[in-house]
């Protein structure tokens, strides 16, 4: 939360608040509860208290502790795809195509990297049909990145004997940033977005 | 567990099984369980039923759930930082040596895809001394990674701007294959740890 509701005055009872506010502000809480906690280690209560509410609240707007879960993993996977799809349109150059995309991932992880976190580790905490939708979105994004690999392969620009296993290994690399990216850490989000775009030209094989 | 106890006929009692193949085969069913329903879904009845043992009979071995878990991850992080410092030490040429590591690494990590994934990803369940001895031994691996770029870097074999960022680029390949191989998959470890041999030489800059 960028303020707590005693700094805003607004309860769950303020006029001024609509039900779309309460609900963005219970998933920025879930967030960060299940960021400290864990999915299993947070209650309903955390999350309430974390957001000013009364755990009854919380079933006004959420029907559940998975579905918030559920909302935060969709938001975050539908966010990385959009980028990743405006990033691939906004090139027609392979090399500068993959550049695009990899910068964009790369500083969308880097800067979200807490709810990135809880998007990649919690997914066995949803429901099946929950998880059939996200790896939906996963696959999405995947395709994606494959498509972009395998033209610039078509094209004659990138030489990788494996173009699949190296899509699933730049997506590693962009995953994997959110496990151990700090925000308090040597290198920021641009300068790893940078290095990362040079490590990619160079495992497509970039001419 | 290769062979279920009814199999074996090898019950808690049996005169034949020792205490330490008693923990070896406790271990054995919470790694199956834990990856099964995640360290939060699974009880300790669960393991003792996976184990063919009374609940009762789990607590004479370990403490408790987590220190399962901790047995789990500490026994995976071990052998990873003794295959990596074998792997290490059996070259002195620097492109040879990241090969042999990064090969061991990657066919060692499909092969044991999940226990690879629990000690992974249910890191936050241990106790604050066990993440701290879990964070050294990971450390330790990161270490081993890093002198072996540098070593290749100082001796002008390899070209990268950034090789600590290029050290965890290459962990996180390594990582993350746990979260997506899949033994039903396409490719053999060997074939996955070809390949990421080829990415590695490409991120390093290897001439």
């Amino acid at each position: 939360m960028s303020q707590s509701p005693e700094h805003q005055g607004a309860g769950p009872s303020s006029s001024e608040e609509t039900p779309a506010d309460a609900r963005t502000r219970l998933i920025t809480a879930a967030i960060e509860a299940f960021a400290a906690k864990g999915f299993h280690g947070t209650t309903t209560r955390d999350i309430a208290a974390a957001a000013g509410m009364s755990p009854a609240a919380v079933y006004v707007h959420h029907r559940s502790k998975e579905e918030l879960l559920y909302l935060i993993s969709r938001r975050g996977h539908e966010s990385t795809l959009r980028l990743v799809r405006e990033a691939a349109a906004s090139r027609d150059d392979p090399a500068e195509r993959l550049v695009a995309v990899v910068r964009t991932f790369v500083a969308h992880h880097a800067r979200g990297h807490t709810s990135a976190r809880i998007v990649n580790y919690e997914l066995s905490a949803l429901s099946p049909e929950h998880q059939r939708d996200i790896a939906d979105l996963r696959r999405s994004t995947h395709d994606e990145m494959h498509r972009l690999v395998q033209a610039g392969v078509d094209a004659g620009v990138f030489d990788t004997p494996a173009p699949r296993m190296t899509t699933l290994a730049l997506l590693s690399l962009q995953i994997d940033l959110a496990r151990w990216y700090r925000d308090e850490g040597e290198w920021t989000p641009d300068e790893i977005a940078d290095h990362y775009c040079e490590l990619a030209l160079r495992m497509v094989g970039a001419r």
